[in-house]
């Protein structure tokens, strides 16, 4: 309580705390579903309902609508939005001491292709609700308060993620603004959610620009939900390192080519798969290995394979870890073209380095949940996140929440109402108290 | 020479052999070329050339482009092309006594994606050519020939193939016209090249509508350009077998979902094509077997495939080979299932019966390759041809020339040019010959 306390400034405080003390400020819980519930009608399967989840793919119409439904709300709240020149879309609440450094919280509302209703939106919501209640409260923060909606989060421009945050970090590729995918050009999608790309680099922030860095997520995993524990201290995120592949055979006719002289660039192609899979289990340890994406070309019944696209994602908290399995999986691949005749090329696509949580912000959350009686347990990011861009400019922290059987990136991800509310009321309170 | 002698009625003889009877009617070979040429425009990738080969899928804009060219080029030759209610395109040439039944030949124009320029293509230009020399000569056959273009013979509409052959042949599946591709109602694909799906059945043939079938085509194999043999006399078609498979696993986040929680569709879907090959190869005979067709959903490098969709494909001479190797392939499957949590459902999506050649048009055949001093040999065909719709109601019969490197369903699909005026050639003189 005490943190809560002098987090608030220039504010009864028995608005915050009821005459006894034992009742502190809280979200509204049903406001916040009833926000989820509304967001996720842009992107929703047609026909479908809430169960049905959501592919709100960034850049996409469904995601430009689902920004214009934030940008609204954040009206509604008193807050008026403004986009940086990548699209992430910011929206500040003065202080009372307003040249200092803000206290910067949010997530993203994109989603993956059939994705679910939790994954970045009850961050984005939730850092909405904090503001609203901040409002109806009349309570102004030592610090202002800048809450942030970041542009693509997810791996759908060409494998590529944290479109948004990657530019406020500086670590956009070079050319990536000319970059293709499904025939949109990177700076026109950047445009089409009302982003700048002949500017860009004004987006880029220095570090120290914000005090510290706050994002509540779902944790996407099972341990939370397995342990009955509402809040995770997030205390880093993994290593990410993804990889192209084309595996290039040739294509003919299914019907006329004798087994013997193929040179089919599926059968190449599941080898490594496979591959990928025994490799990553062979070692001890939480490391994992997936292809989740795989094109045939031509992709005819009756044609033999002639070219295989596919990504190869590897993520641990140990890089060296990482390149140890890389290596294995690329001499296994020479083995595969010697057998097949299919050759394979495995270019590196994308290396997310793993973040810290800063200690200090990892404290405030701790502290947080304790003062709201909320059994709370440290953990590790096996997803990557905005967080980590930002972890480069400044201290980081984030909340994580149950995922009910650790499903995500699927209409089947759910996190209970209650437990919603549960971690939007933490990071009610970590802002407060990091805004003193 | 004989033979072909006999097919001429009501033209002098000298138009078709000159004086010392050396010299035979022939096709232009420049002229069957520049058709080649003039045709390879309709579905050619942007930017490309002749050798870039075509994308001329079945009821596609470019489909439809390249059938007015052809329709353009019989009126030219002066015969009026007619559609029938599945959109297959007719050319009929009066015959002297023009109530027999007519000699019918033709092929199709459709591609595969990413296909060649000779696969469908010399067949139907060839035909083309036979009427252009028949009308530049002067000469009238006994019987009416009558020159086809099938409707869709490539399988690229949900992997069904001969689309319009099968509507003539009575074996459309029922449901067939209301099956959606690509989000295409076959009723729609069908009335977009001229057909008309309300009177479908009026496209229909009875058993002995002709007197015989003949189809020019490339081997698609590599038998006659590694024995250097110009002609084949095809004596069958291989028996077809396609089946669709699911694989359904869960869809979950790669980053958080240990290996060992995971349910990969993908990986069960590459143990089974791997599967494919090992049961097709580990018995003796030319029977083969193809997963040419995948697809993974959700289909992002950062979420566990949940589902894969695919197509198994087998062909031989032999029926109960092909469903021993299906009944070996479900076993498989079961275990994969089994082993990897994902659930494989193995349904049948096509079978054509083999098909035999009439042995009197075989016969027919071989005689016009020994009179024109070209080389010829017997093979089955493994690739499935409208022609085996064909026989199912009278005698049939197939020319094939060489395919370079055995090479097709594939922009790099050759055949000499003067290849294809050998079996033009082979093609006009049987043509005579059963029409006379």
């Amino acid at each position: 309580m005490i943190i809560s306390r002098r987090a608030v400034i220039g504010a009864s405080a028995a608005s915050l705390f009821e005459a006894n003390g034992a009742s502190v400020l809280r979200v509204d819980g049903a406001r916040l579903r009833g926000d989820l519930e509304a967001l996720s009608v842009f992107g929703r399967p047609s026909g479908g309902t809430f169960a049905d989840g959501v592919s709100r793919v960034g850049y996409s119409p469904s995601d430009v609508a689902g920004r214009r439904f934030v940008m609204d709300a954040m009206e509604k709240a008193g807050a008026r939005p403004r986009l940086d020149a990548a699209g992430n879309i910011f929206c500040r609440r003065a202080g009372l001491e307003d040249s200092l450094p803000p206290v910067l919280f949010g997530s993203h509302i994109d989603s993956v292709p059939s994705g679910g209703n939790f994954d970045g939106d009850l961050g984005v919501l939730s850092s909405l609700e904090v503001l609203r209640v901040l409002q109806a409260a009349g309570l102004r923060t030592r610090r202002p308060l800048e809450v942030v909606v970041w542009a693509c989060e997810e791996a759908t421009f060409n494998g590529n993620s944290l479109n948004g945050s990657r530019v406020v970090a500086g670590k956009m590729k070079p050319g990536e603004l000319d970059e293709v995918s499904s025939g949109v050009k990177k700076a026109d999608a950047i445009r089409a959610i009302g982003g700048d790309p002949a500017r860009i680099e004004t987006a880029r922030m220095r570090p120290g620009a914000f005090h510290a860095y706050l994002e509540l997520h779902i944790e996407q995993g099972g341990i939370l939900d397995r342990e009955r524990i509402p809040i995770g201290v997030v205390d880093g995120i993994v290593c990410v390192d993804r990889y192209s592949v084309v595996a290039e055979g040739f294509a003919n006719h299914a019907g006329t080519t004798p087994m013997a002289d193929r040179r089919d660039a599926l059968v190449a192609a599941s080898q490594l798969v496979l591959a990928v899979r025994e490799i990553v289990m062979a070692e001890q340890g939480g490391q994992v290995g997936t292809v989740g994406h795989l094109e045939v070309t031509p992709n005819a019944a009756n044609i033999i394979p002639g070219l295989v696209k596919m990504n190869i994602e590897l993520r641990d908290l140990s890089t060296a870890k990482l390149q140890r399995l890389a290596s294995r999986i690329r001499e296994r691949a020479a083995k595969i073209t010697a057998d097949t005749r299919v050759r394979i090329a495995i270019d590196p696509l994308m290396h997310h380095e793993s973040a810290l949580a800063a200690a200090s912000v990892q404290r405030v959350i701790e502290d947080q949940a304790r003062m709201l009686e909320l059994r709370y347990r440290h953990l590790p990011s096996g997803a990557g996140h905005d967080a980590q861009m930002m972890a480069t400019l400044g201290p980081m922290g984030m909340i994580f929440v149950p995922s009910i059987g650790g499903i995500s990136h699927s209409p089947k991800e759910v996190t209970s109402w209650d437990d919603c509310a549960r971690g939007a009321n933490v990071l009610l309170h970590a802002v407060l108290a990091l805004a003193a």
